[in-house]
């Protein structure tokens, strides 16, 4: 499945770090890029140095217009997944976006105009309570690939995990 | 299974946001508590308007020694679950952490002093990829509950969510 992801909202500067979050989850779940407009300076940097080491091609796409990337969806053929905690259960929709070749995952940060509920194919609550929109996203991407994106690994690696039941285990430089 | 979560870290103050996003998803994914050192003012504020609209009775517990919480888990009968992406893959430590009766569940910001490795029953990795720990806690507690987690109910709640293709249906004032 080829998954992008959309951060929408405004203030996204002032919410540095929770962005820089969501851009880690998008890459570590599988997605091959982030559209993000106003992106605050460090986020680049930080994801360009987790690409340096940890490898793979994941990208932060700044887009001066979240609505163009919206619209553009159906031309390059994505399935809009807006997740919203007003939607339908992830555990009901999961099995259905698992089916599709291609997905734009939209993540708000507060409050999101109407009409991305009204461009979405889907929307979808990871759960009925507020939480988060980053813990929204792993949960999403974990569902629908039905966990395998986490065994994926990262062409280009310079450093590589051995996984261990104490400790730390690198290898690489 | 009951669940708690520690969050231990220098400098959350500064991660206001991102400890509020673990707060909140301790409370969505059916964690009982979130103990907290270094607490930033508006968290416990944010959580309480929470509780009240939405129900139950998740608390945000201030302790001025996260290493008196680690140290105390065995004998509040606690099993210690730590996640870093240096741990046992999720895929295989969940089932065995499904099967437990209380577990504590460790979440650092930045670098986690060794004696927690040692201390945890269970390091366990959302992948091992550098991401957030704030998605680690929500696909952690997602797989050790299999969903059952999303579908609870939350005593007290003026506030439901009706579920819905699109737009927003809440039921209460």
């Amino acid at each position: 499945m080829k998954i992008s992801v959309l951060r929408i909202g405004e203030r996204l500067v002032r919410d540095d770090r929770v962005t820089t979050h969501a851009a880690l989850v998008a890459r570590a779940f599988g997605a091959a890029r982030i559209y993000m407009s106003d992106i605050g300076g460090s986020i680049p940097r930080t994801l360009d140095a987790v690409r340096e080491a940890w490898g793979g091609d994941f990208e932060v796409v700044p887009t001066p217009s979240w609505r163009r990337v919206l619209a553009g969806a159906p031309a390059r053929g994505e399935r809009v997944v807006h997740l919203t905690m007003y939607g339908v259960p992830v555990g009901e929709a999961a099995p259905r976006i698992a089916g599709e070749e291609s997905i734009l995952v939209v993540i708000g940060a507060g409050k999101v105009p109407r009409e991305v509920y009204d461009a979405a194919d889907y929307n979808v609550a990871v759960g009925a309570q507020p939480h988060s929109e980053v813990a929204a996203l792993a949960v999403l991407l974990d569902r629908v690939q039905q966990g395998r994106e986490l065994d994926a690994g990262f062409a280009g690696a310079r450093r590589r995990i051995v996984p261990s039941a104490r400790g730390k285990r690198v290898v690489g430089a």
